[in-house]
């Protein structure tokens, strides 16, 4: 395993970059924390860990086919992103994603700016069995490395793509989505009342906005989740895991 | 407004305490920080400001019939759990919890140990309209001030009390109830199958380790939440909120 003891290293100087979206969207690649990482069937393109634990964990990185690289305490302390690090990083390429063969039932997220929320979320629709996740420009980044972590490795499971909200709903429409955006309106109806079309995209919001005026007022649908208690609202990962776990049911007996 | 600017100050050294679980059970007292606090019709103990925002704050606090004191930064900063705090901490006194009358539908937490968790949860019970929390002994304190924070003002709003899980079994079937665990067993059903009765207590586990294995195999019920992607599991708070929505919708169609 190489050795990196200098800060001026140019790997390692290009690894500490990736702790920023420009840099990790102009090498396309993400960082992911922790050895949970080395049990998932992907690929790294690198393999960094702390020097005093390189040897424990020489076995386990055997067999992975990449750079592996062993950095010295105070290097890998600046590059690290959580306080009582296992002392492992892996370098991933992020693989390109696309909107042209979204499946029938989608997710979009207007504007979530909480990483932990979207990492959440990200694991929730892994896990309900849904494909793809589209986000607004002005989202947070998913490749931040918070999301990565709180998604517990179904970042590497979902489709996930940009989209410009101006023209978002033209082109959903055009597929032949419906429009369902879950928003506290005069004429919202219960999540559960809601009829399934053969293609149904949901939209979430903003943590404290909720979706956008223009979006809401476009939309086919719109949709609450009850409140029978005296709770004001829930957290919009909660409200994406209740709604979207609700239609995979609903699918599921349908189908 | 009193103002306390020594550290030996006998009320500021009793609000320092009450960070520690010990000397919140011994005062039956708990912190709750932040504005929105404020908001929620709840009568504090306390309110404590920080000095610099004193001024800001009092029209505020004005209809709160209670001690006020505004703290010097240097103090305030000892006692705030937040990074960019908002200057504003409120001491309110623990309710009386009784599992004498609990409702028909409950949930109890087998050792859930993160507070965000934790607060998460009674934030989304709070949501469906459940009134009663049971929570083994073990499980973290939900007078901690990131369960408080976490759940957004419903702490006060749920019956919360911790029970021996030795004879909690046995306590709740004296009362009737059907015992409904969380687990991944050959016999589980998907919470979706599952056949309500009068009464049922669903007990969901730690982070980790799940429902301990004594109470698995004295349940009436095993149920999981499907998993149709490649996601590993649920992340409990979501597993809850998931599962009781689904409990409220069907409670609610049956009534």
């Amino acid at each position: 395993m190489e050795i990196i003891t200098s800060k001026d290293n140019e790997l390692y100087k290009k690894i500490k970059k990736l702790k920023v979206k420009k840099y990790r969207e102009e090498y396309q690649l993400f960082l992911a924390e922790g050895w949970k990482f080395l049990q998932f069937p992907v690929q790294p393109e690198l393999i960094i860990t702390k020097n005093e634990i390189a040897d424990e964990i020489g076995a386990m990185i055997e067999k992975f086919d990449c750079r592996k690289v062993s950095l010295s305490d105070k290097l890998f302390s600046e590059i690290t992103s959580q306080e009582n690090s296992q002392g492992v990083i892996l370098v991933y390429r992020i693989e390109n994603s696309t909107v042209d063969n979204l499946s029938d039932n989608i997710v979009v997220l207007n504007g979530v700016s909480d990483p932990g929320n979207l990492g959440t979320i990200i694991r929730v629709l892994d896990a309900a069995g849904f494909k793809d996740l589209l986000l607004t420009k002005g989202s947070v980044d998913c490749y931040n490395e918070k999301v990565v972590r709180a998604s517990m490795g179904s970042i590497f499971n979902l489709n996930i793509s940009y989209i410009d909200e101006r023209d978002m709903i033209d082109i959903l429409r055009e597929r032949g989505y419906r429009i369902v955006v879950t928003a506290l309106e005069a004429d919202s109806i219960s999540y559960t009342k809601l009829q399934l079309r053969e293609k149904n995209a949901f939209i979430f919001g903003n943590e404290g906005n909720g979706v956008e005026r223009d979006i809401i007022d476009k939309a086919d649908e719109k949709i609450i989740i009850p409140i029978y208690g005296t709770a004001e609202s829930l957290n919009v990962a909660m409200a994406t895991g209740i709604i979207m776990y609700s239609v995979r049911e609903r699918l599921e007996i349908e189908s």
